[in-house]
């Protein structure tokens, strides 16, 4: 499978911490070794760097590594193939722009059966895998239902709620969406979330040997959510989603939340 | 204003060597200063580095000169802004998907007057400029007129030659287009091509005191165009571009050329 990472955040944050460890499971700690691709936002705009190297050996994600860009909304990804080749057009995160909003997107999981039942027309995936396909649909389904940017956000989520709901009928959707301002997680069976706020304290990667101190990265004032497929450190607690559940963080701020749903992942 | 440059090869080909003359006329031997871009297509698949610093500081930018990432296809920009501010959402090349294939386009020009006559609606700009509101407009018109992408290049060819005699009317319009197989490029005023083949020679560049010995770097069959604002060196024969007149590359090679118009630029 695949292993998914977003932030939100409310002043611009670095998520070098956090993308150290991510990429050690592109090679080192984790089989995850068929590209990687990350997502910035600095207000509507948006810059990606994607690689179809493993992130543990790639160029590109030394300078991620070591060129801290800050941001308030990140989505980043790393994969491990199963549906589509290991290329650039297949490598996550997928990008469209919708009501003049660039929407980034990046899928863990495996959908099956979907042929009949998920298709697009206005969007159209340019690489081979289903998690393209599904965000394409995502996005032809939000066109169809709103032709202008919904002004009150609780429409968006509940909308796309239920659309998530059915794109996990066809199998494992794991998925992070943002558009800048929101970044929203929807679960099938491995997502959860930190939000981290003062009093910030230490803490320690699990997939390779680096701790740090928040106190000395942040102010007061900030308030930064990470989430990721698995917890990257050891020494905090990370809520776990459950099935079905979805999340909507707004600047580093939990927004809205869809309790998990009966029924199998 | 700005300046562009392309690249359509016929193998994967880095251009490092142009890069780094361009680079220059950002913030040392030219003006353009409120960022750069470049978009670098591997089959359908595409990544984008832009950045809102002037690229002779960036460190994105050095990583570009010291990574060569080969490419049959390239378009980068460098910026002075005129219409919309210095940021990530206004910074060159702009992408958008239609009929499943990545489009990159960057402009170099001024728009006036065009509020009334430039609109767009299935594509909408992210940004403030007149650039991006052009290439929306463009891809708007594309989709109108082609449900599905043509099968004959030509038609693709003329019918973006008639848009772009229509932008020029309101102002400077030179640009690049392209879709990973064909780089369009349009001129009103300044833009230039040389196409590099065997037997290859040694080359300088103008901005910076970079020699390359091109027969070191190529086989007998590589075939090499690279399209400018200003030639890059000068020490080989640049064809310049008239006014109103389109060329379409493909691997390299010119596919397709419209002469220039009468009329002033």
């Amino acid at each position: 499978m695949c292993e998914l990472l977003g932030m939100s955040a409310n002043v611009p944050t670095d998520i070098v911490f956090s993308f150290t460890g991510l990429v050690e499971r592109g090679g080192v700690t984790g089989p995850h070794t068929d590209g990687w691709g990350i997502t910035f936002y600095d207000g509507k705009g948006c810059r990606s760097f994607r690689d179809p190297l493993p992130s543990s050996q790639s160029e590109i994600a030394k300078l991620i590594k070591n060129y801290p860009i800050k941001s308030k909304a990140v989505i980043s990804h790393i994969r491990q193939a199963n549906r589509g080749g290991v290329s650039l057009e297949n490598t996550h995160p997928f990008s469209r722009e919708l009501w003049g909003y660039n929407w980034t997107y990046a899928h863990n999981g495996q959908l099956s059966d979907y042929e009949q039942s998920i298709t697009s027309k206005r969007f159209v995936p340019i690489g081979q895998t289903d998690s393209e396909l599904a965000f394409c649909w995502l996005l032809d389904k939000l066109a169809q239902r709103f032709e202008t940017e919904p002004t009150c956000p609780d429409q968006l989520f509940e909308y796309l709620n239920q659309q998530c709901d059915y794109l996990r009928q066809f199998g494992v959707f794991n998925m992070l969406l943002s558009n800048g301002e929101y970044v929203f997680a929807y679960c099938t069976n491995n997502l959860c979330w930190i939000t981290r706020r003062a009093p910030f304290g230490k803490a320690k990667l699990i997939d390779t040997d680096v701790i740090i101190d928040f106190q000395k990265e942040t102010t007061p004032f900030d308030v930064v959510t990470v989430i990721a497929t698995k917890p990257l450190t050891n020494d905090e607690a990370w809520h776990k989603m459950g099935v079905g559940g979805m999340a909507m963080f707004r600047y580093g701020e939990l927004a809205r939340f869809a309790e998990p749903k009966p029924g199998d992942c």
